[in-house]
């Protein structure tokens, strides 16, 4: 097959880490193992900015072992990308040398807008947001960037992260509220700098382990019934509400903080001050988690190039083309089944029988296409497996609650089981969500039988009105036998969730009969 | 890939089944879709034992159904064997050529003795058990072996199935005691045909839609945590009860039993009740079903032949081994990995650490075998994913506590975490389980931190004792950089779950030294 693996490390100020990717024939990618190991390179600068021959050894050490795992792996191509604390370090041709020597792995020192622009490419080929500021936290430097219709506006990179801050504003253990505040008071100096970043009013999408500690510790006191941090969703408040939590504790108390890993306990006051102030600052609407940053946004800088595009047109189609890659679905049945089932969504728009929006299109969309999902796993309870992938794997393009709902949609059976599968997440639903679930599950069910023998036998459907009823209008192109008689279940259904009569009419195209 | 579909039909009194089975170079089995009308071939027999022409239009338009799936997956091989119902009608030659003629099938028809070994075949080959009975109560007949060390002893064939004997003795709703009576008067005499069942105390194995439908009711009234039939173990006197509750409702009321589909809620009682009496006749010692039968028996013939085997000589490798397959885990890290934890398993009951029996030893088998599966869904809470899959996924030759605990074992991250995981699953756990699937738990995480790479570079594992405390012996191809590291933090977790002191000694083979 003609998948390649490609790696990207990136060395930074707190950790250094790997990502590895299967890149897909059509330029999907697919994160196939990633890894991180607590270096601290920032806290092995000498006092005249070079880092210690320690913290050399250390650093190779470590990359030699990363190295092992991408030739274990067959990784084709391995890039390299240092950031703050290598661009500060008056010997960083030595490191990099040293490096390239030891492991034959090439490093690149980008810019703090190069690593700014990375996130930001990240975000908005993973995030459905359109217009948002990015925030990416690191060990050395944090880097802002701001955008308008997923196009980059404006960038900024600061020379203050969570480990060098933590090192020049920190001595006591809880820091004291002095402490605290001249911390504070130098990032909004620097913030200064960057006036577009005033008052923005957009969603403010987080990167990092900083941000990444944050979602973890809210999602874990709230009992989040999702175990998904990319696209988790705060309020700006609740991020100072943890800042107050962890700066009242000694790093002792912090370790045992569920969801904080212990090598971030030390400087997670600094990581979070840092958000809470650029929150702050943009009067965010919301505090978005990306688990998608620098390392991904270099390996989708390649794949935007091979295709010759500077955005991806389509995140969730993007996306769901790599599930379908992946799982060896069939992809030409999906499309199929996704556009038969647009047409009647279509028509019920059409005749105003819904109201329906964008979202339920896409719940419908997201549902339709990986709708055979389950069976992955086994041909028995398909439907509590499509219900469990579809909450778990990475699929990017779409909220939490439109996963929830898709899920719903993809794997229903009837309203009893469904409000059984969505007893955990009553969170995520509005009062009217579960009729509509129930409608569109049903609709999926029709389309799903109609092409049972997954060979496109049945060629468009278009609701019409008939008489005092409706019906569905089949143009076939090859005899339907199976597919009308497990769609008759569903046309039972149907009457029930709609409310409305129907009736099933094939046009046969051509004149082969029916079986 | 070297991947071939194959398809079964099973032409009987009840129902005609489709299954549809991907077959792997390796003689592996993965069943990819099946597929169930319920034809009733039996009510259309004339008084003169003809199958009537509405019967024969019947099913040909359902086995033309059933050749339009298999065409549209590319299946390359269909067989398709017809029982009972066929095996009485005196038109069976005009019904099978008007079947091939329509459809293109060969249809063969099998004797009772042959329909018997075929579910003998799929039983021995799935479910793990050295002797036992196998029971496979149709529309038409039932058919009953004996086997002994898996090898068949005996076998019969009693034409009597849920739906004769519904349509012989049946004539009130609810049955009277009367009726019940006579039935199982008929059913006792012609069992008295079999001296050899009398007594046998074994297991019986049932399959078929009757014993299905008894494991689901079962299973729903007692809240199973489980969702597989497949192995799922009652107790005779269970079946007795399930007998008792559906002999006393009419249809109507059978039909709203949870877990009873509709179109059996007429011949269950029937059904029931001649599985009721072999058990009884047998003095069963346990009820275990089958989701195996015929249609698997066959196939397993065919796989059987080219391996040049009677029987798999080990179910359990065979379906890890498809298993593998279907989610291309990769084979050489999972077989190296539980060698590995192996030599250490054994070398802790040579020491006397633990007086682990063949149990203890298969939970860490299929636990180190499949530990990487999880990783399929996501490389993000991968323990999550690989807990549920072992629960889900196809995997014969062990088991339901089984699986419970190479889950547990394969999936363990901490004893809190794994405690969680179990919370559902009490039943299924004695009172010393749970610290045995730390400790393997723990031995497993270590194993796989010294295989992180994937690369084999670790031979073999010594438990060896160490002064007052013990060490493991790795015996290293190639140096253990990134191994070691990792196995650092499973090093202290040994220490807890098996509260001995233990260090790792790293013996060179060759002369290449550590990183």
């Amino acid at each position: 097959m003609a998948h390649e693996l490609k790696a990207v490390v990136d060395l930074g100020s707190n950790s250094v880490r790997l990502v590895i990717y299967q890149q897909g024939p059509q330029g999907t990618l697919r994160e196939v193992d990633n890894l991180k190991q607590t270096v601290r390179l920032s806290s092995h600068l000498t006092a005249d900015n070079a880092i210690a021959e320690q913290g050399i050894r250390l650093t190779v050490r470590v990359l030699g072992q990363f190295k092992q795992l991408c030739e274990a792996y067959g990784v084709t191509e391995t890039i390299g990308v240092a950031t703050q604390a290598v661009r500060m370090a008056v010997n960083r041709d030595e490191l990099l040398k040293r490096i390239f020597e030891e492991t034959g792995i090439p490093f690149r020192v980008i810019t703090g807008e190069e690593e700014a622009r990375y996130g930001y490419l990240a975000v908005v080929n993973s995030i459905p947001a359109e217009d948002g500021v990015t925030v990416d936290v690191g060990g050395g430097s944090t880097e802002i960037t701001y955008f308008r219709r997923r196009r980059l506006v404006a960038c900024a990179s600061i020379p203050y992260g969570a480990v060098s801050l933590t090192r020049e504003f920190i001595r006591n253990d809880p820091p004291s509220s002095k402490e605290l505040k001249a911390m504070e008071r130098a990032i909004r100096a620097r913030l200064d700098q960057y006036p577009w970043l005033e008052g923005l009013r957009r969603p403010v999408i987080g990167m990092g382990g900083t941000a990444r500690a944050i979602a973890r510790i809210h999602q874990r006191r709230r009992r989040y019934p999702l175990h998904l941090l990319h696209g988790y969703e705060m309020w700006p408040t609740e991020v100072t509400a943890i800042l107050d939590m962890v700066r009242s504790m000694p790093v002792t108390k912090r370790n045992i903080i569920n969801g904080l890993s212990a090598d971030r306990a030390d400087i997670v006051v600094a990581g979070t001050a840092m958000l809470d102030q650029i929150l702050k600052r943009a009067d965010a609407t919301q505090f978005v988690i990306s688990n998608k940053g620098l390392r991904d946004g270099i390996l989708m800088e390649q794949v935007l190039k091979a295709r010759r595009e500077d955005l991806l047109p389509d995140i969730l189609m993007h996306s769901i083309e790599s599930i379908h890659d992946h799982f060896r679905l069939n992809r030409k049945h999906a499309i199929h089944v996704w556009n038969l089932a647009g047409q009647l969504l279509s028509g019920m728009i059409r005749h105003g029988w819904l109201t329906a929006g964008d979202e339920v299109r896409r719940w419908l969309q997201v549902a339709a296409l990986l709708h055979d999902i389950g069976r992955t796993v086994s041909i028995y309870n398909t439907s509590k497996h499509t219900f469990y992938l579809l909450l778990q794997i990475p699929l990017f393009g779409v909220s939490h609650r439109d996963r929830i709902h898709a899920a719903a949609v993809a794997s229903f059976k009837s309203t009893k089981q469904i409000q059984a599968l969505l007893a955990n997440y009553q969170e995520f639903l509005g009062d009217e969500d579960l009729p509509v679930i129930a409608q569109m599950g049903v609709l999926l069910r029709l389309v799903r039988a109609l092409d049972r023998t997954e060979t496109g036998a049945v060629k468009r459907l278009e609701l019409c009105p008939d008489g005092t009823g409706w019906k569905i209008r089949i143009e076939a192109a090859k005899p339907l036998g199976l597919q009308l008689d497990l769609a008759a279940e569903w046309v039972k259904k149907w009457r029930k969730v709609f409310q409305r009569e129907i009736r099933l009419e094939v046009d046969h195209l051509g004149r082969t009969p029916d079986v």
